[in-house]
């Protein structure tokens, strides 16, 4: 008998599609390839299989919040920009039961006074954030200890 | 000779697919569907034709209100979480001259602060907010009314 | 056997009853006379008895809120200028179980910035604003729902 | 043949009824009777004819100011306590075509913050403060002023 | 030779009538006329005589306040909703020479946050709050205290 | 032996000589010339004598309301745009010991909101807005009061 | 058999050691002694068992807090200055099972904006304030109420 | 040996396709093509060429950003309401190298007061707004200008 | 027969005659007779006369804007410090019915917060900003396009 | 030859050693010691060692921060409500060179207002809030991946 | 071989002028004479030469300021009222490099709440208030200080 | 016969024990025991006898300001962080008699924004910042002048 292994959802917002490229001084050298890769080995060390989504469009990025639903067990978000202003990606969080992670490569409390406000923070289960690609690595573990405590 | 009846174009606005399974004390417990059959039903009393649309991206949203605008006597809004910054919705509605009647499913000022602000209040016709389904059918009665004293 | 038809208190606020005389490019034509004449008529249709009151005096909306209670099946208030600071209206519509709902003739968000702003927003069961006379008639026929829902 | 006096109305609002007896720092030594008596004197020189109202009640200040109408050629209104909250007052005073001057007998600026904003002002035709009872013989004039322009 | 006993007036705001009935786990189940019963024992014991007044018009309570001078050596006031908007009923309290003390049965603070704020507590001279019925019965042993420090 | 007459200062403003010709529908048509010889007018018929400056420079203003203690027994002063931002102004006004009345041609409550806070209005004995020319008659009166109750 | 009497815990905030000597004009002329003498008083005709503390350290009245639980029936903290800034304290009343009441000696809305804002208002039972010495009498009777309702 | 010209990318944002139609009394009575037409012609006699993107969809107008880089020498890019609230516009702005020149057709500190901060100003070359259809045309000779200072 | 040339003045605000010594990392190294010889080389080629005029003094600047009146077809004007907070000259704008153009060296958004805000954007045709010693050859081009639309 | 291995401190701020009495809703059940023992358990898997300190005091967690220069490779600060007000537990982060990781219990955006804020996120490396206990857990893991970074 | 002692300019702002008549509460009983004559006895002590200037004009003093360069080794500043709102100049100061010391007689934080913030503040080297005259002493002394450090 | 020499407290606030070593570019390369050595030097000079504390404990300073009452003449204060949050040291001060004067190190305008307001500088003596070390040297010549003018 083989036992499924739990889906993890990382959706990547506005613009990450840039890093390493993109003012690496706030963002770090890592390209987006390369944070996928080590998200993936960590994964594979935690037996969890991981989805990636990247995109500019705001819509997009709800739908895949709403059809995660069922799919997967935990979701890590970098809103990104939209971190700051979208409800909508907000109300899909809030509506699905899948628990989700909140990350940020940067320090956002060290930038523009208009990144310090988060509208996803208060429908979020945690926020992992000024740790560059390792951020990620933390809220994976964080899902899987979500994932074994409800197992 | 026949007289063509009057069309109204119905918008949904985003994670409104979701009705009936998300948040039910929120939102209520009838599906989208079975809202828009509603609506149906009392559009067919009306002598009214309806359609719908149902968006969870913004931009999706604003062509439809620009497609509007010879097609369509009447507009119903719901924009959702889009009420509250998009202010693309809002110069569309204001660009074009079809009435449009903002709905709300609840009473968006029982709920959290940043909903009790909606960036398109002042170019829509009205307001109907509060009565979960029915707000819909309240507003296609006044967009009935509208219709037939400018005819 | 007789059934009992449900009644109706409409509440008209301060300065409600220059309506017609009063700046007519903001609040229409019809008179208060006329537009209770049209209510009065879709009670008919409706099988609702209403009763109106006018007052320029916030104590005795107060008073007529609290005397609604086990006389009235439902509220249509537009408590005009109190809307914005009457929070004794607002505590006597809370301090009821009879259901409220808050009417204005005019989009209130199309006018000065004090006006965006309702007290009694929060406790009443929905909002109809915009119509001009009809709000008051989309508020009976909302009103007829939530009736035949409670028997 | 006679020409008619114009008729001019004074509104004291709350607790000025108290002149002359409360904090005499601030609104001077001078009862309510003593200013009207002033006011009286004033209006005969100027072949005016007053009428004199004070109330604690918001209701019937708004009552007075829709029964102005087609009554009176002006009004001089110290809505005291009302001027920094009461839009029933102010919708009011929009409301007729009556012009009315607002009068203060303190420099409202040189006391609590919340005395410096006067939800009145806009709608008034202008405002005469800080002359102690002065300040009601001066908005008589003007009131003459306004009238004999206005024949 | 008798010596007068002195006389206080405990005065009710709007909607406290409905105490008891109205949202009774904010306010608690005991009427006001069980309140006013627990006052007079209370009063009895302290020698105490005690007149009431309920009102749902500030105006009344303003005028309450102004006839108090001179009949009464003490006030209690719970202004209820006018606690946070009536500057009439805070001028009233200030023009007069009675020591008024503000009294609230529930701990407003715990409530919303327009609640926060009173308009009057920086002219009586005490508040007391949070306490349901006993904040009358506090409030009264102060103001035994104020009159037997005076004489 | 001659009693002196006494001596007031009429201060107009920045942009006041433009007057008649500037937003004729803000300010009205009388040119600054025909408002000061109205000024003459009044003066003369109180008893007064009037010397009038005008300047778009703050400091000349501060200059002459310094220059003016001892000189004057009064002044008049439209600040106009300084009456939001000069503190010199007000400073020097407060400096002084002679009384100076604030007046407006228009309603400045009628305008831009950043038009509604005058910095110099705590300073002045009194204020006088909303008249047009007038509003320097009413000004002038007032004076007349103020040193015929000083000597 | 003997029954224990109730303990309850008065916590004089910092700076309160100074009573009497400092700013007599605000706090009184009482000291911090007299009106602990006094407390003990009132006690003693209640049967109660009252102890003190007073500290200028925050961490100190954190630490009385915490180990008042098990301990008290009831606390009386007049947190002075850390009323405002403290949410340590606050915290901490909220942590434990003790209902505290806050006091103060003078009414603190008559006094610098900054003081109007209590941190701990809303974990607190109730709040008496602008009695002097008295105020704490008044908290132990109604600590002496709270006690005698729970047995 | 031929030198490549180089090229320049005009970005129109949400509602921009409506020109000429919309509310022609903001906006001016030019259409959007005919606006591109003379920008064109200007491009051609500054030796630039110029390709155009319209999109009511905020994603398209991050991507087509995020293309330019390599591609374009220049950016003008009109926002329209994204101007507003398009944290994601901000960041695809700020993370390519490429210049970028805000544009408006209208005086945007003349409309409502939501259109008077600008998301996007910060990270922009320069701005130039109110104009009407010229604005466009200043930015490309602008961006000729930075071009030419470049090489 | 000779058609006379169109006249320009540029007004340069306070310290902009220490451009090119100044803090040459935010204002560039051009001083202000160099930028000046560069508008003159411009208006050369457009037919334009231009006239300049550079003060610290605010009433100087607005003198100079009540004289253009009649004298000059166009203003181009960088306020300086003045565009943050001098209303008379703002209010100089607005009187005179040439019109005028705000120009900016630096991106004034990229700078202290209290610069983001322009006082007299409001009242002038357009603005450029960020382009350096360029914002006023472009603003010299708008004028240029703006008269000879007129004529 | 033996490696020493690295020295992490862990601090929790006041009321935390309630951990598991204290509202055990919102901060969960575990007590301070089931925590430090879980900590320790994960610290062995790093071969990190940890010291902790709890206090009440904020003076007590600056001079713990201040003494653990040079001693440890890192800091793990659980500074509750010092979160929000202590600059000065900021400026003892700021002023040595470990590096110290915020961590909190709960998410700390779905609780009170004043808790959104922290005065401390600017000079911490990073955040790891909402997830009970294990935010320790992770941010142990946070503080190897730096120390095998540095080292 | 003699060595030239260094030069520091006093700026007196306006109404300083009339020190030691104007308000003596606030500013003291010497005259600006007195001061400048015990500013001169200083700084002969220190072998400094003093020049000064007081104007009402805002326009002077950064003239003022901007010939100060190369001339002068620090400045003395009291702005006075331009301290709060002249942002030329706090721009003057900015573009020279001579030292410029802020200085208060009064300690501006016991004034009104609009005299608590300095515009200059930010660009100056240092500040001193409060000291009435030997506000400048301390001043001068700094300056020595700065400018024996530099040579 | 010897006069005692008069004392003064010097205070350094929470953190200062790192000068020198923190953030040296903002705070000086000073460590704390050479600037109390310049300190005392200044002091001998000018015949003074001084102390000195160091805490990082609130409470402490606290303390420490209750019991300079009547043992030293003049306070020197440098509260460092808690200079923007500390009302009870604020109140402490207050509290006494003894004149206090608040320095700085560094120009806090310069700074981050919440380091701009000062809650102790309403009620001490002046306040001397920006000169590094010197601020201390400055006050100290300051609190002799005070000290001589008393005697």
């Amino acid at each position: 008998m083989t036992i499924k292994k739990p889906c993890v959802l990382v959706i990547h917002g506005p613009n990450l599609n840039l890093l390493g490229k993109r003012e690496p001084n706030i963002y770090g050298k890592l390209t987006l390839d390369e944070i996928n890769a080590n998200i993936l080995d960590k994964a594979n060390k935690l037996g969890i299989i991981v989805d990636f989504i990247q995109s500019n469009h705001e819509g997009s990025i709800v739908d895949a919040l709403q059809e995660a639903e069922g799919q997967y067990k935990g979701i890590i978000i970098n809103a990104a920009a939209f971190t700051h202003y979208s409800i909508a990606i907000r109300d899909a969080i809030a509506a699905i039961t899948v628990p989700a992670i909140e990350v940020h490569l940067s320090n956002i409390y060290k930038r523009e006074s208009f990144r310090h406000h988060s509208i996803i923070s208060s429908v979020v289960y945690g926020q992992i954030s000024g740790f560059g690609g390792s951020s990620y690595l933390l809220a994976l573990e964080a899902v899987a200890d979500i994932i074994s405590n409800e197992s």
